[in-house]
């Protein structure tokens, strides 16, 4: 008989690409929450390298980051695809994750957690001018990739969700930082609009609430540790 | 009549991928050598995130990040495969290839790049624990993935070839670093020295001597600059 477990947190945007693809494939699978302040023996043994969650274990063979997971679902399930078919297609999605994950959510946090005048425009201005890449690539795009839900936006979910509950506690500056406006990225806030409010990607989102009371607790502990 | 263009550099160990998937492919291309102190108007207008080599532009259409067109490489022309059929080992030549541009070599930068006792000892040690996973991994086989090359031998070109001469420049500190030895990774030894030995492999790698010319120049004109 199969089996699939996962390793995961409910705040993490990783862990949560990973659902998200396996409901879209309709895969069944075992969630195992982690809790990352005393990792499981089972999440060090099987992802030495990183330690981190989400950890895919699939007939006892693990598979980790997030990327990469989101690959081997879509290569081992049948069901709606996740990488487009055509291989230049295909690298531009490849192109585009690894986009988000290693140049515009790097420079969006670094916006919110940047402090002092010269730092912090600097850091602003270098986001903006990295976010205004995919606001041209989302431009005509229902969804980044074409009419269905595939890589980018299963990626992309960091930027819709997590992004503005983050900007809200960590970039909390004045005047406010407000990176992602209507005016400045008028098609990222539609796109943002029109995914979070898609009922399959709903579902597999962390409610804002609970998310803003973990960066709450984490800000108080960190202020409290200062003390 | 199809059209193949790489731009790169011929000290760049991602440019190098590029070419050496090219070449065991078959795949005939035109070579473009860039400066990078003066890039080219199509480099800007191709690869406008990143401005980075390598660019692939093919039939028109441009791809950029090494591991990326790596895979568009395997996915459009017949030949050797650079990725295994199988969804799992594929998922773990991902794995690797991304662990060692984004944790692997970093680490052993940093290595070499840390001044000052305790900065030293903490970028070495964690370069040697870094290090032991790619030690385990290359265990048995007689390249990372198996008996032909792949993606991960592929894109270890830099820890084989490149990382030995940039220590011998960037980390010539007292005691000597000495990262890789064959006390500590028997098993990197042996692959660098079969790796770097293969006659296709060699054809494909920018000239010892060459490259130590290149990082020699680079720390003089910093010295210069400093002073």
């Amino acid at each position: 008989m199969e089996s699939v477990k996962l390793f995961g947190t409910w705040f993490s945007p990783y862990s949560r690409r990973v659902e998200m693809a396996l409901k879209l494939k309709g895969v069944e699978y075992e969630y195992i929450e982690e809790d990352l302040k005393n990792k499981s023996p089972d999440l060090l043994k099987y992802n030495p390298v990183h330690k981190k969650v989400p950890l895919l274990i699939h007939n006892g063979k693990p598979i980790s980051e997030s990327l990469v997971i989101l690959e081997y679902i879509d290569e081992t399930w049948p069901g709606p695809a996740i990488l487009p078919s055509d291989p230049y297609e295909r690298s531009m999605a490849r192109f585009w994750a690894k986009f988000l994950d290693e140049k515009c959510w790097p420079a969006m946090r670094r916006a919110c957690l940047s402090r002092g005048d010269q730092e912090q425009e600097k850091a602003n201005e270098e986001a903006n001018e990295v976010v205004m890449f995919l606001e041209n690539e989302v431009k005509g795009n229902k969804l980044f990739c074409g009419d269905t839900i595939g890589l980018v936006d299963i990626a992309a979910n960091l930027i819709a969700h997590w992004y503005g509950i983050f900007e809200e506690f960590y970039g909390n500056m004045q005047p406010p930082l407000n990176l992602i406006t209507k005016d400045k990225f008028p098609n990222i806030c539609e796109w943002v609009d029109e995914y979070t409010n898609c009922t399959f990607v709903k579902e597999n989102l962390p409610e804002k609430d609970k998310l803003a009371q973990l960066y709450m607790a984490r800000i108080q502990a960190a202020k409290a540790a200062a003390q």
